[in-house]
């Protein structure tokens, strides 16, 4: 039996190369003669780019950037030499992992690290960058990233705003991004966009995303018109329209702007990652695909990576397990999964749990090969 | 493909029927075809009653009794009319389920309710008595029960002692079963135990059981004693060593107790509801065996319900699935078992998971149907 290990990352404890292993590990502990084939996911979220630089080969390089807050912190990226390819992930410098939840403040948070980024790798000469955007901390359009690039905020008095936040978005009148645009010209930048929510209204960057990353409901509307009031800036530099880009609002706007300002291409992170992976190739000789997330749900099923690895095996006539942290005690069926089994060992607080993520994915997968070793050669029927 | 589904109870959730029913509903849920037979089990432990019930048609009595701390409750037994035969539990008169943790306290807490059963079903005729013995809270080796059936404690001043406890057993020099014997004369009372140990030592009631009813760490060895003094009591009524009696530590000392005094038989609950249950004929035609407890660990190979169920339905080569409320994380195997699943849907304390346990070995057993049907039709290889 040919066993296509395909999961993400599990959010908080395991990364998708670590669940990867666990999956592996448990088959290869079961009674299950099977060979094993590893295909770790992601979906343009966090932690996408150590499944992309694995199924590319990338080799990392380390810069020192300005995290949400402002404190240096060193950030990886991704950079294959012989073709100047660049793997960017926002997370790495922008992230929600690198603050203490009572930073969050979209007002002040800033998105510069991820230009710092951008620039250090057109610095080593890269012909594509690829950005991907889960995870960020920040809904500031990417005001904080163009600032990092060389664009320049200026107010009703004329006079060049330093350090750009939210907060001030509303006294700049015009922006000047002749300076970043030469720069910009020599790559082309794909982002790996994980959602589809355009920038402004009721499923935009600063309603959906807004107070996961600390902005108070009553302030979502406030955002939303600040965003607009960005959206215009763009117009006005080169007649783009922004708003209505379908994922245009991930990251707190940042797949808009850099539409809008250098022509940036929105694409989907799972489908790019699994053609990277060679999934589909891999698909055709497997005779049963393994993936897993921290939750599973109906979610799951809508592009997410998971749920793209279950569509396409489910097309292809493998039957799909789903290994996951969590499901809801009532879902029997989740689309185009086979079976889902959680992997909790027994009843404990998730802060637990989070401990015993690896040992228990590994435990999951063993079960399932025992399973199907003890069915497969022993039915009797 | 016909399915065995033959779990025991989960303790503080679901009944075996229940849990029974849970699983047979998943299947029905699930995609596979299958032919369910529902085979509830139990081994002399809390809730048997319902299970033997159930597999021999028994009618329920219920009789006023007295708690372990002497409260009036109604009890119920099983009992059958057409040959006379009365099923009970211990714990349904002086179970530990029946009074609050803080009650524990076993110088004080009496089987006498348990007495007050059996001495119902006498009155009613009864030729066989089955007594299972789990969930007790009491460690007064019967002292309680011999008083409801008319067994006299005398101290050395010849006086008669009223509402004997373990906390006064000392002061008794003699007893007389003058008056209880002729009535147990004309029954057969045979005991179902879950437990092998001895009445007394380091693997003895005092020693292994006490502490979970409240015994203190330092007040073993004076139950232990106390349980000693009472072994010589019933040795001089009628030169029976009850001592070293297999499984006479049971409930407290209940077993040995019964069997020096009353010549009962003690027997493995497992097996005698196996049989009841006609499990190994309708193993014969079964293609999978499902069973089930709250807790499947190395203890349960070792002749509990499921372990057994596990035992002989490998003895036969049929695989066999274990569904559980919680396995160790590391746990792979389990003697017996094909795989094992823990039905647990997200992390959660225990205490908020047992509210789903119903819905949870249900979606469970949905899934394994699931997954059974999904890779044994689709299979390539």
């Amino acid at each position: 039996m040919k066993i296509l290990i395909a999961p993400n990352a599990f959010k908080g404890s395991l990364t998708a190369l670590e669940a990867t292993r666990a999956i592996a590990e448990g088959f290869r502990k079961s009674k299950l003669p099977c060979e094993l084939v590893e295909v770790p996911v992601a979906d343009g979220g966090d932690g996408s780019l150590e499944v992309i630089s694995e199924h590319l080969g990338a080799t990392f390089f380390t810069v020192p950037v300005n995290n949400p807050v402002g404190d240096v912190i060193e950030a990886r990226y991704g950079f294959i030499e012989k073709n100047k390819v660049a793997i960017i992930e926002m997370a790495e410098a922008s992230g929600i992992r690198l603050i203490k939840k009572e930073q969050l403040n979209p007002w002040q948070l800033t998105s510069y690290g991820t230009g710092q980024l951008i620039l250090n790798a057109i610095q080593r000469d890269a012909k594509n960058i690829y950005l991907t955007l889960g995870g960020s901390a920040t809904v500031d359009g990417a005001i904080g990233l163009l600032d990092a690039l060389g664009v320049v905020f200026i107010n009703e008095h004329g006079t060049k705003m330093e350090g750009i936040t939210m907060s001030k978005l509303h006294e700049v009148t015009h922006i000047e991004a002749q300076s970043a645009q030469p720069l910009l010209a020599k790559v082309k930048l794909t982002i790996l966009s994980d959602v589809i929510n355009p920038l402004l209204g009721d499923n935009g960057a600063a309603s959906v995303f807004g107070p996961q990353k600390g902005l108070k409901e009553q302030a979502v509307a406030k955002m939303d018109e600040q965003l607009k009031h960005l959206a215009r800036l763009v117009f006005e530099v080169n007649g783009e329209e922004i708003d209505r880009v379908e994922g245009g609002g991930a990251a707190g706007g940042i797949a808009a702007t850099l539409f809008g300002l250098f022509g940036a291409e929105i694409i989907s992170g799972g489908e790019q990652i699994l053609t990277w992976s060679k999934f589909e190739e891999k698909l055709e000789t497997a005779d049963l695909v393994i993936t897993a997330e921290g939750k599973i749900d109906e979610q799951t099923a809508l592009g997410k990576g998971p749920g793209l690895v279950a569509f396409k095996a489910k097309k292809q006539g493998v039957p799909v397990i789903g290994i996951c942290g969590s499901v809801s005690a009532d879902q029997l069926e989740v689309e185009n999964f086979d079976a889902i089994f959680p992997i909790t060992h027994s009843p404990m607080e998730l802060s637990q749990a989070l401990a015993f993520t690896s040992q228990n994915i590994e435990r999951t997968a063993c079960q399932v090969g025992n399973l199907l070793s003890a069915t497969g050669s022993s039915k009797k029927s």
